[in-house]
């Protein structure tokens, strides 16, 4: 299933009709060596190569999710222990090219674990999709044609949604949107979908374009429709991954005075500063956007380490965020009383089961680790370690700043591409102990040990 | 450097002050397994470590990534080749968990191949940073207090952005907004830059935490400044990943009857049908965010294959999009006489140094395939392909809708799960290419398949 299109070249005998030449994966590597790492092709279809897994049906299996596949590309799992949701403790699987994003979760778990631990609810878990079409007439008339529709186009899916139904789920509402506004003539049938615990989309999108093709082939002989008005265009039918209704909440709270000194700060003011800073996410969309994109460093750890799709969740969250008429903070905190509460809500479309997270076999396991949770407390899941992660970040802009503790993770980073050894690490982890990291910093430290290897900067203890 | 939190435990001993405790990888893996897979911790663990790279040194690296590391993630790394874009050739390297995407960026590349290719543009590339400080008094005082300190300011960083200024690049501008609507006596130092071809986010952060500590300590000693106005509070020092002047625009364009008949329509029905179905998510965010979503798949392929921060792109991209006060689609299509063109543009704060770009060896790699670009050429390469992504899309939508080809790639997936043999795998592929596919109906035919082995319901050819 492998192929690679390529237009002009001189191995026209193995291009198909559509352009797709079926190469093996060694041709395939092969032939990038040769034609863009020609200084050392051998080398680089050997380092690709060492990426891929050691049993060729695992390999495999990873070849095929995608097209076109050359081998792997690593992203670091990691795990964040002592989440305490709903009062039962997690230990939750996080997969991040970025340092520090899983020691802040670990750290806004750790903190929260003794004040009361993180609480989720969901609220809803209505998926959505549309038929987007143009018909010309009288809306009403339309309006009729759908109500009279509506029963026949449920049974005509009924093949699809069998499976569906059984488990509980299925198309809970069909209704029916005009929008001269955008387009003279433009409609939605806007369907809703109870998709128990799996994400949905295929599913959807089959119900869809099963929809797209019964309004078509049903205009054509609706007794009211007069010739003109039998003429019904789709122009297509797919799912929203704007699902406002898919919706989970999570919070923390607390007395003032449990939250204890931070820096400089007693709990009062710690509190005090840490509300406004939220507050200010909450109305600057400059800030929104890195508050949010701090948020979604946790969310979206765990949507890939649980093999859903990042760009879906990123995609429906922001659009929630600018839901008001501009941009703003997902999350929130409030001082009543003597009483902190930060919450944080966000709609999250999530599956255990379908798409990637049976197949993959890391996905697999990191559901097993979370308990093969249902996609409800997924979503609590997800949602909680959003909400930890922007604790940690938010209670270290307002007190120490961010650079200390991120430098001294990726520290660890710049020592890794000087080669640094055991000894070098040694001495740059208690040289920089108390000093400002960068990669020039670190550079020069590693110059200077390496001039000078026998009259070590720190003596090792 | 690992280390994982452990609030409550009976290892107390390897507990240091702060609540974490050091264990080797093995020794978490165990302790994972031992907690969490009851059922086959020895399976498990030794599961986990096959994910592990078979150079002790080169894994070290990864496991250095992030915190609290087990195991590496494997997400497919493929390309798509025949990219032109400013009369260059390129295989672009896209890593994704999601089947078609590559298929889709390969087609929509090939697509434009004989049509002149893709065109991209950068207007400019400023990055933003912000210190939030609360201060009490004449706004005009501050005013003029700034423009005092404007020059010291710059000084005062020297040591941190020597090596950009010699780059070119550095600190462009400094300026102040008051900003009272959000809260009392609020500020921001909007402080502007230019990071070359680096990402920037730490140098930008280490100026920012450094400019807060001489506003407080320079505001204490301020002439003009009487007892109570020495007191400016810093709430924070940070980056904004909101960066709208970091601004790329990737088009392509062609005469209308170059674009060929596309299914059941002529050239002039597809671009005018393709044109109406871009407006439409240009003005319902329900549409909008689904169509961006599917930019962002092509684009974040790019991100993560060159060791770039997908969440920052995200958030950016989509507060951009709701930058009008309504969440709208980042591309455009319109037709001008006889010209159809089809455009996107898209801020993209990218690096090709710094960061995971030269650490990551597959990141690295990814830069060469390239051609080892500069940032300006990437973010033309990651919107080209965003649009590539785009055109393909909307192309399936208007036509003959995406589940089709989209369920054949998943077919692979699916017979992954079943563990399908060769010749299994070779009975589906072709009973399955006139019909449906779904779970379910795969699952059937496997069954049928493996309950009756030796009457092939399709023959090998």
């Amino acid at each position: 299933m492998f192929f690679i299109f390529l237009v002009s070249n001189n191995e026209d005998q193995r291009q198909n009709d559509c352009g797709v030449f079926k190469f093996s994966k060694p041709e395939k590597l092969a032939w990038l060596a040769k034609h863009f790492f020609t200084s050392n092709p051998m080398e680089v279809a050997r380092e690709f190569a060492s990426f891929w897994h050691t049993n060729v049906e695992a390999q495999r299996l990873f070849d095929g999710i995608s097209e076109n596949t050359i081998t792997n590309f690593y992203m670091p799992y990691g795990v964040a222990p002592n989440f305490i949701i709903n009062n039962l403790i997690y230990c939750v699987p996080m997969v991040i090219e970025e340092s520090s994003v899983v020691a802040a979760a670990s750290s806004g778990a750790k903190f929260w674990y003794t004040r009361g631990g993180f609480h989720a609810e969901v609220s809803s878990m209505t998926k959505l999709g549309h038929v987007h079409f143009i018909w010309e007439g009288d809306p009403i008339k339309m309006y009729g044609f759908i109500n009279y529709l509506r029963p026949y186009l449920m049974d005509s899916v009924r093949p699809i949604t069998a499976n569906m139904d059984e488990r509980g789920g299925g198309i809970t509402q069909i209704e029916l949107l005009y929008m001269p506004e955008i387009e003279s003539g433009y409609y939605q049938l806007k369907v809703s979908f109870n998709t128990c615990n799996a994400m949905g989309a295929n599913f959807i999108n089959s119900v869809l374009e099963s929809f797209a093709q019964t309004l078509v082939q049903e205009a054509e002989c609706y007794d009211d429709f007069d010739e003109r008005e039998r003429d019904l265009q789709i122009i297509m039918a797919i799912l929203s991954n704007y699902t406002p209704d898919c919706l989970v909440k999570a919070w923390v709270t607390c007395d003032i005075d449990q939250l204890g000194c931070c820096g400089d700060l007693n709990a009062y003011e710690f509190a005090e500063k840490f509300v406004r800073a939220v507050r200010i996410a909450e109305n600057d969309p400059y800030r929104a956007t890195t508050h949010n994109k701090g948020i979604y460093n946790g969310i979206d750890a765990v949507v890939i380490a649980t093999g859903n799709d990042f760009r879906a969740i990123e995609a429906c969250g922001h659009t929630y965020a600018a839901r008001n008429g501009k941009y703003a903070s997902l999350s929130h905190a409030e001082i009543k009383g003597n009483t902190f509460r930060f919450e944080l809500e966000v709609p999250l479309a999530v599956g255990t089961i379908g798409g990637l997270t049976k197949i993959h076999p890391l996905a697999k396991r990191s559901l097993e680790l979370l308990g093969n949770p249902d996609a409800e407390t997924l979503m609590h899941i997800m949602a909680s370690v959003g909400l930890a992660q922007n604790f940690a970040a938010v209670r270290s802009l307002v007190t120490t700043g961010i650079q200390k503790g991120h430098m001294k993770m990726h520290l660890n980073n710049i020592l890794s591409h000087f080669e640094a050894n055991e000894v070098e690490r040694a001495n740059a982890l208690s040289y920089f102990s108390d000093k400002v990291v960068s990669f020039s910093s670190v550079r020069q430290f590693i110059e200077q040990l390496r001039n000078f290897p026998n009259t070590p900067i720190i003596a090792l203890g």
